[in-house]
């Protein structure tokens, strides 16, 4: 996940608050007996499978990392076409350009007051330093209000660092919070002179591997390269920089390629009855280069094409179609809008959306479109939660996922499953990322529950975006 | 530490439970209630305190690494001679010659059947790769046993790769079990026909971060390049084996400076009734280069040296000296020899020696020389354990730790303190040593148990040696 939509959630509800309170509408669909048994008996199968986890094995060992606009990210679609054709689904791919970036080396040392290694990574969009590297003092703004409030000219020819931590919190408010620090920060420090960026990076754990992201460079702002540390290399800069001047030396060689294309790969069960109302259920098939993209976002892929191939395997197909979409390109910011513009006709046949993005650590809570509370639906798939160790919310969704953000300003309903994220940031962005942090009766539980919920919504009539059409 | 002396512990106790069979000897002291007053107000001082813990942040942050042998060893001596100079100790240092290693580019990749980077760190005393790698098919043993059951010529032109798992266990127990894949696994490998060695990490963590640590090439075998990788990659290979042929393209560039010169650094308080009975406590100031050496073996230096800090602000010396040693070149396997040999007509003057090797986790019990078992001074120590959350072990001290290993050799009786080390192997010999993971109260814990035993030790007549004098 790269973190745009957790920032957008923190900024409040306004609309969506609005739409709860007016919730009133048409009478919503009894759910028949028949399609609840089946939701339940998928769940069953997927608890009891490995179909996911081996899906994800494979992704992870035989394909690898898969950034964005690369070889490897082409690599990664074709092998997915593969996996989802194998599991039943009618596959097609869509392209769209894009700039790739590809990461350079990528150094960094203390030079005085003594030799120092630190361990850093260049952000996502970084311009480079020269070949060579840059070498100048740093100034330590433990807050990065901190530096917001230097005034112009105070940062003239330094590095600044930002040493600001994120909080650890279990549905990754942190990351929303400290959101700005990466993306905004390269720039903030370029308009009061710096000529390098560091902050710590947006991550809980206490390793020397450095959390990778992407940034924006704003509009008007000279570009300056920017990179996270390590957690305890902040923590050490912090320190030397409390007992008097410090110099870094860095050096990035990052190199972009503006003629790229990424790759969406997309599976379909069509609707026996009603093929033009689409359950749209999705994940992000690029990652990050340094891990091999266990948690972000190859389990996300494993759990929906997991839904497909066990849909795919019923008798019959749901009434509404169930599309299954691996996003290109999410990393770099480009997946939600390619989507929404190549489907911009297609946003009032999809009745819901959903994503998955935050690894695979068990759905603790699923937050419903705010049409559906207290509907037959909410009961229906509430009763199916508590056996599966997750509740219904009592608040609804608010947000979807970037992968399906720009579809939900479109009007499309989102569904949100919450996932115990407390160790989530740890990991993500990281080198360690990686096949072996990802337990497979965790993984297993999440295709459970995004199963019944996809079967329970494309096999029946509900109004998913009732309220919209329907105000008070 | 290094691990020979726990490799060393799993061999079993031959020699030492032989003398704790035939403990018999002379009666022992008592042990004046004021010895012991003191002892218990040096534990509450230290839990008290914060100084071997701020010890502990400057040697991290002011010098950091410290690899035998190098230009920061000798920077981090000259700190440690200001330290213990200000915590009121007669200081010296020690020099003697050494081949330092210094670590150069160390890269890997699988180059089929997919481009992958692997992580892996150079085992210290490697030879190099040609300067631009080498590259061949990977032979994967799940074991080290397998590796030894291969025939001559099995490895002609292969890497060897040994992904074998190491233990986790509170004592260290796997580290001695495993040591032998990295000491002597190269060799093996080299002699059945392998051009490069690589293992999986002795480290229980699952981190992209390897575990480094010295090899031993054996006379008489090919010399080739040998290094750990990290457990996510070492998972990684076993997989990709598993579906067919992998190549692996490593470079190492590692040299070495044969005249180098190693330092100790010694700080003492001269017994005021008995200055040539000594009361050895140390612990090894060099460090591997990937980290800042905090919990290997920055903590044992802060742990020993508060010690003596504490000891120096009493009122008197104790009746025995008290020597404050922090060794050199302990990972490069000189330390130890170094010392007993320059203190040779020492041996017999040192009535018990301790070293403190394995982190700052607390300890939780404590092993003494045979000779005081059930002796007043077993009694008077074992009563100001519990406070401190530590027992007396049942069993006697059989190894004190690698830098006094041959002055154990030469008939010093050595006290051990076993430490919680479940999770010291998830850090050792990584980037991951840092500062950031030491807990101040825990590393007080141990300086306040090594005060109270250092104190009734030289402060006290006890014969710690009194079984290899007297047999049955």
């Amino acid at each position: 996940m790269r973190g745009k939509d957790l920032f957008f959630a923190s900024l409040g509800c306004a609309a969506w608050c609005a739409l709860a309170g007016g919730a009133a509408g048409q009478a919503q669909p009894e759910i028949p007996a028949k399609t609840i048994e089946t939701a339940a008996q998928l769940s069953q199968r997927a608890l009891a499978g490995d179909w996911s986890y081996r899906f994800l094995e494979s992704l992870t060992s035989e394909v690898g990392q898969r950034l964005a606009g690369t070889e490897a990210e082409a690599r990664a679609a074709k092998w997915a076409v593969g996996k989802l054709r194998d599991a039943g689904l009618d596959v097609h791919t869509e392209s769209f350009p894009m700039t790739a970036w590809i990461r350079g080396v990528e150094t960094a040392e203390i030079v005085k007051p003594v030799p120092q290694r630190l361990v850093l990574t260049a952000l996502g969009g970084s311009v480079a330093t020269p070949p060579g590297g840059l070498e100048a003092e740093a100034v330590v703004f433990r807050t990065y209000s901190a530096l917001l409030a230097a005034p112009p000219h105070a940062l003239d020819g330094k590095i600044a660092v930002v040493t600001e931590h994120m909080v650890r919190a279990q549905d990754g408010a942190g990351y929303g919070a400290a959101n700005p620090i990466r993306r905004a920060g390269p720039s903030e420090a370029a308009r009061r002179g710096a000529v390098a960026y560091l902050h710590r990076s947006l991550g809980t754990d206490s390793h020397r591997l450095a959390h990778t992201g992407a940034l924006n460079y704003a509009d008007g702002a000279p570009r300056i390269p920017a990179a996270a540390l390590a957690n305890p290399d902040a923590d050490q800069l912090e320190r030397l920089a409390a007992l008097g001047p410090v110099t870094i030396h860095v050096t990035l060689t990052p190199t972009e390629n503006p003629n790229a294309q990424s790759i969406t790969v997309v599976g379909e069960l069509k609707g026996r009855e009603k093929p033009d109302e689409i359950v749209l259920i999705g994940a992000h098939l690029d990652s990050w280069d340094l891990g091999t993209g266990a948690i972000d976002d190859g389990a996300g892929d494993a759990i929906v094409a997991g839904v497909g191939h066990l849909i795919a395997a019923l008798p019959q197909h749901p009434r509404r179609t169930v599309r299954v979409v691996l996003f290109g390109a999410e990393e770099m910011d480009y997946s939600g809008a390619a989507y929404a513009k190549a489907h911009a006709d297609e946003a009032s046949k999809i009745v819901v959306a959903g994503e998955t993005d935050f690894g695979a650590r068990p759905i603790y809570e699923v937050k419903l479109p705010v049409a559906v509370a207290k509907t037959p639906f909410a009961h229906a798939f509430g009763d199916l939660l508590p056996p599966l160790h997750a509740l219904l919310a009592r608040d609804p969704a608010l947000h979807g996922g970037s992968d399906i953000a720009e579809l939900q300003q479109a009007g499309v309903p989102v569904v949100s499953m919450q996932q115990n994220g407390l160790d989530y940031f740890d990991i993500h962005h990281t080198a360690d990322d990686t096949f072996d942090k990802v337990d497979a009766g965790e993984l297993a539980q999440n295709v459970a529950i995004w199963a019944a919920f996809t079967e329970l919504a494309a096999d029946t009539d509900v109004d998913f975006r009732q309220t919209h059409n329907t105000g008070p």
